[in-house]
């Protein structure tokens, strides 16, 4: 009856996505201190910063004081974002990053003339560039992500058959270049998705490229994060990003609609208490989330930091 | 493959919870004003006061007024907690109350003792007391509840023989008395649930009673509440209790610890949003959401509140 994995890889992106949207200024060393706690606790991937413009991003302007900060842990896997061909160069004079390139659609043509005022058509080509650019400096595209795969704020309900257009589309674009993609990632941006419709879209999407690896990127916009996680592991997902407290969402009027991903350690708790393994040791990444918190000066939204993990009242009422 | 019901019932116990642990103290009116919201939105039972001792309670100390100032709208069945005879008597006292007996106890004897200073044996003669008063006054029982049914702070574990023991020791004190219980209510009491758990458990409460209604009452200490309700659907749950806003729940210091129930809104949006009926108006649920925050002056752990229905990005959209 399921297809429940009994390991599954979580991909901390915390540290990029919080201190992109937190109002800060958060100071360098406060943030290497973050990732460095993160890579104490059996995380096997952090993204820990975002090569874009700094003008736009300003969180982001010691990008690269803070890769070159941090104690890159020998096992640990640490990747940062990037947009176009001067991002990437700055990623690759960054030290000690995994170099690894993605492309990137959505499925709400509507959704994508509002982010980025380009058309499907437009789009291919900024991908096609971006795999060009990647090959130029030697970096494999390995990953492609969908956008809005499970519904949009622009386009309303989103059809698997829409889902499978998008993935082909990519495939595609990366088939030509002779790139192999190896990660389909579902991103369910706007919070739309239930148990339901994870199930519907991630079962399109495995029946037709079984031998794809899928991954899932889950908003916590309405509360549906960890839900949405279990119903992905239901159907065989095994791959999550998810953020250290909930960081880069906000239980605040100031960061109204700020949707974080589903918290870190919320899902490891539920991973790891159903005997699904994430090598995760989850008192050390409460003590990372609860760093957070302080780092960032105001409640997060993760749980677990709160409630505390099980282990120590099993040693005590054992 | 799915158990998963057309239809759940979900109790409200945001008022009665939340007020009963806020700080406040919040004016008589305005807990009326929140109930008269929530009598609104297509909740059929919402639980509107605490009939206990108000040096105790002193969040409760205005029952009495609560209940008499509410606006009953016909077909909402109103209902408060009392815990002893003369909390009985003040809620048949107050006007336009269901009245429903319940007994209960809990799958874990250390808790118990911690918690009441009882030990099983007098237990069982305390909730035959429970049943006599209410006898006495022509009140039906219909309601057992087990709590840490699915783990304690104080024994840890909890095997499913230990909850159907306490389930048969309940059903046994009805019977002698002629009582005829119709729920079974679970709960969460600490928030040790994951899906696991919970399928472990309501499957064997299920197995063994399938005649009877099974409830659950989720604590959301640890983010689990939502997944676990959607477990309890994919076995055949339909009826939860829930908390408005999460109200009862605090993400902050000064009520560290304090476990609220799984939120009312996050839930119906899940269920709706996967065509299973609740009866409520989502929309009119969030502005009840708005209102509690509003009247407890500090944010509350709803997600949907914050992030919206979709209704409206529907329409916009189509």
């Amino acid at each position: 009856m399921s297809d429940m994995p009994s390991r599954v890889t979580i991909q901390e992106e915390g540290p990029r996505e919080g201190f992109q949207i937190e109002p800060g200024p958060i100071p360098t060393e406060r943030k290497i201190e973050l990732i460095d706690a993160l890579s104490e606790t059996g995380l096997e991937k952090i993204q820990v910063a975002s090569f874009v413009n700094p003008r736009r991003v300003p969180g982001w302007a010691d990008a690269e004081a803070v890769v070159a900060g941090i104690k890159k842990k020998p096992g640990v896997r640490y990747h940062a974002l990037w947009l176009n061909e001067q991002g990437l160069l700055r990623t690759l004079a960054a030290e000690g990053l995994e170099m690894k390139g993605s492309i990137s659609t959505t499925t709400s043509e509507k959704f994508m003339r509002n982010n980025t005022n380009r058309g499907f058509e437009e789009n291919d080509q900024v991908q096609r560039n971006q795999i060009a650019i990647c090959k130029e400096n030697g970096v494999p595209v390995e990953r492609l992500g969908v956008m809005t795969a499970f519904g949009c704020n622009f386009e309303g309900e989103i059809s698997s058959g829409k889902v499978l257009i998008a993935v082909e589309r990519m495939l595609a674009i990366a088939g030509e270049a002779g790139e192999s993609i190896k990660v389909i990632s579902l991103a369910d941006t706007m919070g739309w998705a239930t148990p339901l419709s994870i199930k519907r879209i991630v079962g399109a999407v495995r029946e037709r490229w079984p031998e794809h690896r899928i991954g899932l990127h889950l908003h916590d916009t309405r509360g549906q994060g960890i839900v949405n996680a279990y119903a992905g592991m239901e159907v065989g997902v095994d791959l999550f990003d998810a953020s250290v407290a909930g960081l880069g969402g906000c239980p605040f009027a100031k960061l109204k609609g700020a949707a974080g991903n589903v918290c870190t350690e919320d899902l490891v708790f539920m991973c790891e208490e159903m005997g699904i393994a994430t090598g995760v040791d989850l008192d050390r990444l409460i003590d990372a989330a609860l760093l957070a918190e302080d780092i960032v000066g105001h409640p997060l939204p993760g749980a677990v930091m709160r409630g505390g993990s099980l282990g120590a009242l099993r040693r005590q009422s054992a």
